[in-house]
């Protein structure tokens, strides 16, 4: 498996091949490939690895199941990891023992088109929302994003990018604000990237001065991704979010989450279950190859946080949009 | 004049001698010194130094004036600095040909004490109202700041922080969460250094943690400083502090705006009056010596941004705390 090292970009363009799958549990952690739908994808190949060199015999299952396992411990909050490597342990058990190491591929493969497909369709179900709620004189829909829920975090689209990719092949003009996103700046560094490489022209901002934004520009939309959305409808994604979230309520501009239904956790009721993954605080304080605080001090680095459904306007999931009473409506949407 | 260079904290203790007005406008520009009531009182200084080896002459007055309007120039939000330097102007006219230089340095050293007396004032108004209103159970004041509003941006004692050192000092304990505050991060390399140096618990965050901490922590109050009041009660500050206080709205946190009168620009009669200074945007893509974005991409750089009155809870000046009618009772607190 090839993966487009995302911690280089946008200075370098490097790739890393991945063998086993140790090498990509530890390219998850790292954040070489990042993005829910997208490590979902990765970990599925990664679980192939490990048992792609073994006999076709009993002991594969049991050495399958024991790299899922492993593989899910490499990040906590996207559901879509865990999903994905319970769909590949489901067509493993479906196989016959000598057949198991093609259906585990197969999965694999049907996970990426699936992945396609699925950010394909919200990319359809945003744009027409999108185009419904345009209130801006602009001819560009404006809008504003936070992280990375671009190609680079899915197979391919993305999820809150897609409808802005789709609409911008349609010739529909966007301009969207792209919040930094401390610490690792997957805002700046990809979002930015990803929609220059497409013509989309964005303004790179700090996070803190979104208020700033909204205050003295009127946007049509924020638009996110997400990592986990409980059955409540409570959204985990990046950290920032629900501050973005309370901005848009603030200043009247409607707060979007776009997803696939691979990223909604029917078993959790509510965020408050949602695990959040701390990180290493040398990514806050050392995140630029010098100390930006004093030594000894404390230092949060929560990768994640929880907006309450109550602040999301509306889920675009790839069966089309879920609104406004979220709870009582998401169940419908599901397989 | 010996600053210390606040662009090299923490990792350099580094003092800078300013022996000319140029010197001190690039420095106050640079962001060597920094900080509303520091930068007047350094702005002072400065037209000192443009004066100090000029002939007790009629040639004095205008080149006194000439160094003034030039020095004001160095930064345009923060109204301090255009008010030291009236004072030093008045100062001169006031005074007879052959004694304006000692006149000028007297006011100089005049507004070094006012401002040292003007923030332990704020000290002990605001930790009155800190005390008055801590609603957590910890021993520990919960507060959260934004930026630097210590003792580095002042003379001494600071505005923001001034009721924690003040209170520290009689055995009262604080925890103060302090966010980085992008894109040059006077809060991890600046409150963070000062905050540790005085033995006071600080916890350092991104600037979009901020919600996350106030969802999951119960706060007493936000407390921040302020480059310029304007007559209605709105308030200018470093970007991100609007965004800080509507989240703070959001959770029911108390948000106090701490400042000394000199702050307060009764000429302007709301903060859509306020010249909000735009920096160059590589401190945003370019602050840690790598490019953190596509070369050719679009940035904003404000580097404040104008809170409304009506999310201040109250602000603290050196004559007493103002609320909550902020426009009818704020010209009862100027001189």
């Amino acid at each position: 498996v090839r993966l487009l090292d995302q911690t280089k970009l946008p200075a370098q363009t490097v790739y890393i091949d991945i063998s086993t799958a140790q090498q990509m549990h530890d390219a998850i952690r790292r954040l070489v490939v990042r993005g829910a739908p997208a490590i979902g994808v990765a970990g599925a190949f990664g679980a192939y690895l490990a048992i792609r060199g073994l006999p076709d015999d009993e002991s594969i299952l049991p050495l399958l199941d024991e790299a899922c396992r492993f593989l899910t411990t490499s990040r906590p909050t996207a559901v879509n990891l865990s999903w994905a490597l319970q769909r590949v342990r489901r067509a493993a058990a479906a196989a016959p023992v000598g057949a198991i190491k093609p259906a585990v591929l197969d999965e694999c493969t049907r996970l990426l088109d699936e992945d396609v497909r699925a950010c394909h369709a919200i990319g359809q179900h945003g744009l027409e929302l999108l185009k419904a709620i345009k209130r801006t004189n602009s001819p560009a829909l404006q809008l504003l994003t936070h992280c990375n829920a671009g190609s680079l975090a899915t197979v391919r689209y993305g999820t809150a990018l897609a409808p802005i990719y789709l609409g911008s092949e349609q010739g529909l003009q966007f301009h969207v604000f792209v919040d930094e996103t401390r610490p690792l700046l997957q805002g700046s560094r990809i979002t930015a990237y990803e929609l220059s490489q497409a013509g989309i022209p964005c303004t790179v901002l700090c996070d803190n001065m979104a208020a700033s934004v909204m205050a003295s520009r009127k946007l049509d939309a924020v638009i996110v991704g997400a990592d986990r959305i409980a059955a409540n409808g409570d959204v985990a994604n990046k950290i920032g979010t629900l501050g973005v979230a309370i901005l848009a309520k603030h200043f009247g501009v409607p707060f979007f989450v776009a997803a696939p239904l691979s990223t909604i956790d029917m078993s959790i009721p509510s965020g408050a279950q949602i695990p959040i993954e701390q990180r290493d605080t040398r990514e806050v304080v050392h995140g630029f190859g010098a100390l930006t605080a004093p030594a000894d001090v404390q230092c949060l680095n929560p990768a994640f946080d929880v907006t309450p459904a109550e602040l999301v306007s509306a889920i675009i999931t790839d069966r089309g949009v879920v609104r406004p009473s979220l709870v009582t409506n998401l169940p419908k949407f599901m397989p």
